[in-house]
Formats: structure tokens, C-alpha cells, sequence
């Protein structure tokens, strides 16, 4: 039951796609634990969403994520 | 006693969403070492919640340690 | 079919040189994922390509998902 | 009588906890280093520590150097 | 033919002070990918070398690509 | 002789705080690279020597350059 319902049962995805995918969703899960009502995160998102440098920003985070998802995933070599 | 008492007594967790959850902990301990008041930073954490260049900056740190504890659990694999 | 379609089916390159323009297409797609609209994109592309401290926190980024991909090919040494 | 004095003898530790104390310690002599008069230094720090955004700046320089650190345990495993 | 006109075309290097330089080199490249226009990017230069905050970021590119060079080189062990 | 006259002959150091003192030569190296000019940089210090972010800013590349050079020393271990 529990796994079924965590939003992360694992680092392991299909390729590097899927992998990448993940990266996002851990980043955008770092700020909702951080900003957990939705509403306030939804009006922020309309503001950074036009911001070239909060885009950079939000990009530099998956990098993040994503070089732990890759190394995980042993880079799906 | 002293084990009990450790807020970071391992590295290891049973799960990467636990996992997780220990790199949020972690983000904000360190946050907490340098800012010991508790008040200062409620009043704090008001403001950088409505910011959404903070949120990704803490996005960022939570990444960060994430990294490190999923290295620390071989990635759960 | 699947890999075909996938922007990101290996992180495999034939050259260092192709690894770092791989590196560049995932810190774009980093943003692209994050700020799905082109012709916003486009529009915030004219603003921080000729901002220096934006050009350099792109090539922060570039620099973090490369080497996620110089250690998937294992530094092509 | 060298390796009384340093303020850095070994990155090891006994535990996490003793860890992410070193860590904070290495991310505070980054700081001394470049600005090495104590008076300044508590000047700033009565500013940066009532603001937001620095103090998740400083958490991240803990959690960059808490990798090292961790990595130098073996995570503690 | 091709790994002539290369400018990466390989991450080793004879000394960590070439590796250094090359570090330099890729997060330059990083900047001039995202920014082509030779005479933009040589503004833009006379504006960052002038501002320390910038000089640290640049730095702490370079830092990041030295991160993957040093690693390919087996730290020159 | 070529080796005598690097500023980086090696990264390997005695002592983890020597290994320290050798990443902020890396980091202000890396500014030094950028900002030749030994007048301009010296004027510049003058400023961010009192701005707390930067300060933390220069902490945050000298965490990123240690974490190189205490690999290539296997932590000292």
C-alpha cells in the first residue's frame, strides 16, 4: 500500500527520458514541500514562468536532480 | 543517549521519498544552524514563501542534499 | 518506435563535443519543460541573451548536465 | 604540533551529525578567508541573517561541503 | 578531419593547470552557445569584468566544468 | 621548468586544510582568469569584501573546488 502511494518509489525509470521527467517532478516536489498551498504556487508560477532568469534557475535544479536520477539508472548505459 | 538525541543519527532511510524527506530536514537545518531564532525565521519564512525565485533556491539545496543521500543508499537500488 | 520519437533516447555521444551539445539541449528542455509556450520563450530569450550574469548562469547549467553526460561515457577516455 | 593547530585536520568524523558540524565549519572559514576581519564579518552577519534568500544561500554552501564530507565517511554506512 | 576542427576534442589533458585552462574554455563556450554574437558577447564582457558578483559566478563555472575535467584525468594521480 | 612555474602543478596536498587553501586558490584563480587586470580586481574586493551574499558566494566555490581536490586526495583517508 505504501509504495503504491509515495510519490517517489524509485530512482530506477525505463530511459533517460522517463528519467529526466522524474528530475522535473522531484524539483517541482522541493517547492511544494516548501509552498504547499497550491493556490500561492499556482500565482507564482505565472510570474517566474516569464522570468528568463527564474527559468534558468528552475532548469539548473533538474540538472540537479537529474544527475542523481542518471546515476541511479547506472546513465541507462 | 547521544544516538536518541541526533537529528541526522544516518544517512539511511528505507525509502527515497523517506530519503527525501531527510534532504528537506537537512535544507533547513542548515538554514537553522545559521539562524538560530525561531521567531526570526517564521517571520522569514512568510516572506520567502510568496517568492518564487526562493522556492527554486530551496529547490536547489534540497537537490543538493539529495544527492548526497542517495549516494549514501546506493540509490535504493 | 518510442526511442525514435524520445528527445533524449541515449546519453551516449560519439565526442566530447556532441556530450556537451547534449548538455546544452537538456538545459533547454530544462526550461522548455518549465515554460512550455515558444513564442514566450522567444521573447525571453531577446532579454537575458544580452544580460551577462543570465549568459553565465545558463552556461551553469550546461556545465551541470555535462557532466552527467561526461560520466555516462565514462570521460570518453 | 602542526596538526594540533589546524583547523582542518581530517574530514572524518564520528557521525552525521559531527559531519554536517564540519560542514557548516568549512562553510564559515570559506567565508573568513575571503573577508578575514571578525568586526566586518559580524557587521554582515547581523544583515544576511535576517535575510531569506541568504540564508538558503548559505545552507547550500553547507550542503555542497557536507558532500565532501559525507563522501570522506563512506556515508557513515 | 573532424576531430581537428573539434574545440573539445577530448577531456584529458597533460597537467591540472591545461585542465584548468580548458575548464575555462567550456564555460566560455557555454556563454558563446547561448550568446553567438561575437560583439554582444564583448560588451557584455566589458559590463560583468567589472562587477565582483559576476567574476564569482564565472568562477564558479569554471569550478564546475573543472569538477568533470579533473574527474576524466583521474585527478592526474 | 614548466612544472616549477605552474601556478597547479597538482592537486594533491598533505593535509585536508592545505587541500582547503589550495580550492581558494582555485576559486580566486578562476576569477583572475577573467579579470586580469590586478587593479580592477583589487578595487572590486574592496566592495564585495563587505556584501554578505558575495561573501557566501566565494564560500560556495571554494565547497565546489574542495569537493575536487579532496577526491583526488582520497579524502585523506
Amino acid at each position: 500500500m505504501r509504495l503504491i502511494m509515495s510519490w517517489l518509489p524509485s530512482l530506477i525509470t525505463a530511459t533517460p527520458e522517463e528519467g529526466f521527467d522524474l528530475a522535473i517532478k522531484m524539483s517541482r516536489v522541493g517547492v511544494k514541500k516548501t509552498q504547499p498551498d497550491d493556490e500561492i504556487r499556482t500565482r507564482l508560477r505565472a510570474v517566474y514562468e516569464k522570468n528568463a532568469d527564474s527559468l534558468t534557475a528552475a532548469s539548473h535544479v533538474i540538472a540537479t536532480n537529474f544527475q542523481t536520477v542518471a546515476a541511479a539508472n547506472n546513465y541507462w548505459r
